[in-house]
């Protein structure tokens, strides 16, 4: 992105762009998972966390796939709100000991990272729609299934385990 | 928080982090709100955004109130989570010319930031209760309540007018 210029013109200049910024906040996230993995001690989580990674390679895949049928350069641009909340959950997962305690900053922070992915899925499929690509919107509104079903899931996993035993 | 130590040993330690989060993130959103008022340009979007506003500084309140109730120090700790979300939402703003392109480009950066909140709130919500503290989770669930409220409100919009127009 140019610093001097406006470079975003149209609505499918803005599509592009934040098609790149999910691009790269997925590659970020299969980057952080398996460090998650690695912190979580709840089978339960830990193997919703494994699933999550191996969903996120095909997230990458299907990013990957509209640029494709849009026509335009598969590239990522940084999105600044990815590392943030990775930063954060990094600075949060560093300060804690207690496993349990861990488990339940681990579900938080994935929480946080799922529902950045609800809300720019949400944005793209409208707007694939309204630039006449139902064909991208489709593709895009798999993965946002995907992040609203695994939202869900680690509230449950919070609800039903980690929460009850880290109060104790 | 110790760069050297493990800070968080409870979950009510973690609790208390994420208040301090939270009332970091919306006090910077206070912030962040005025320039988006005065950038978005479809009337219903400005009152949006100015009733969000009015919203954020009662969210505020109540963080201060729980901060109270819970007997700890009101005290914000760097998010930077917000951050990030705020800095994207500043630089794809200043990248946008066109007015209806740019009014999308703000409700999907609002609709980021409910995202985060309604993910932190609903953490808290349910941290709340599993401590013991079902009249903290009553006052943050009255907050949770307002941001997704927001965020189906802004999507509302968006469908109805700011795309449409936008992809004329």
């Amino acid at each position: 992105m140019g610093l001097f210029s406006k470079d975003i013109k149209t609505m499918d200049d803005l599509f592009v762009h934040t098609l790149r910024d999910i691009y790269y906040a997925e590659q970020q996230i299969v980057k952080a998972l398996p460090k998650m993995i690695e912190k979580a001690s709840d089978p339960t989580l830990k193997q919703g966390f494994e699933k999550h990674l191996r969903e996120t390679e095909g997230h990458v895949k299907r990013v990957e796939q509209v640029f494709e049928m849009h026509g335009v350069e598969r590239k990522g641009v940084r999105c600044p709100a990815i590392d943030g909340i990775i930063e954060e959950a990094d600075d949060v997962a560093g300060e804690v000991d207690d496993k349990q305690v861990l488990d339940a900053a681990l579900i938080a922070a994935a929480q946080a990272v799922e529902h950045y992915e609800i809300a720019r899925y949400g944005t793209l499929v409208e707007w694939a729609r309204r630039l006449g690509r139902p064909d991208c919107a489709e593709v895009l509104e798999k993965t946002l299934a995907e992040e609203k079903a695994t939202d869900k899931k680690l509230t449950e996993i919070a609800e039903s385990r980690v929460n009850l035993q880290a109060a104790e």
